[in-house]
């Protein structure tokens, strides 16, 4: 599997692992109804730089990068991970968050911090308290889950 | 004092709030060199309502309030709050999160998050846990201060 910076034709394939995910409203806290402009341009917005996971020419995965607060703040970097459907269970996240934080190492950022991570989203904690990130912050109430209802967010931190 | 919606001939004022606190650069995780047209599109912006708190006619402190999530984060709301120095030791603060409480509760929202305190602006942490806020995560050395290094930032929230 390689991992690349997004091009412009990777649009379509952006959009086809981000929809089901923003429409499924689980594990983001972003808008279920965006439209296909909305989303790419957030997902591969000025502010980010975003990536790709490949197999044979078929985008399995995505990411983005990007700065998470301006200023004083910006030697802490945020990313976002999304993986296609067809391509879940094949470790394809844990491949984008090592390769994320290698590359954020690469710029110089000192810690990476995820704000908002839906605390009954349990294979992402979990993932992510394996490749070193602490739960720093617990937000009570702060996701309105679809089918659970309002559940906690927790901030999750990791030093690079 | 009254606090009232910012209108656009409030403009010039809110800059002049605003202009130093940034240009400092010990408190908002914001860029220090923001051009005035940046800071007043940031403060000012339309995913934000925007206060003035005003004693005769002179603007003594600002503060918006908006969603702090889209999506299923939209029930928690974030504010920012700037005190013009002549106005500083005169619980404008104070009052105007006060008054955002009240409006915040008013729209509906459920609860109250600041994301980003820094960790040495005691007066701030004070305050804020004097209007019932609670600490609820802690970011290593998330800020850069320009005097102190990198200092922790804290999250707070409060239920509404």
């Amino acid at each position: 599997m390689l991992i690349r910076p997004a091009l412009p034709e990777d649009a379509a394939a952006i959009w086809s692992i981000v929809e089901p995910i923003l429409r499924a409203g689980e594990t983001y806290a972003l808008d279920r109804d965006m439209t296909e402009a909305d989303a790419l341009a957030y997902w591969l917005g000025a502010d980010k730089e975003t990536f790709v996971a490949v197999e044979d020419d078929d985008v399995l995965g995505t990411y983005y990068l990007r700065p998470n607060q301006p200023g004083g703040g910006r030697h802490v970097c945020n990313c976002g991970y999304m993986t296609s459907l067809r391509g879940r269970g094949q470790g394809i996240a844990r491949r984008m968050c090592a390769h994320s934080l290698d590359q954020a190492h690469a710029r110089g950022y000192r810690a990476m911090q995820f704000n908002f991570v839906v605390g009954v989203n349990e294979p992402a904690i979990h993932l992510w308290l394996s490749l070193g990130f602490e739960i720093v912050g617990r937000l009570p109430g702060a996701f309105r889950h679809p089918t659970r209802g309002y559940v906690d967010a927790l901030v999750m931190f990791r030093t690079l």
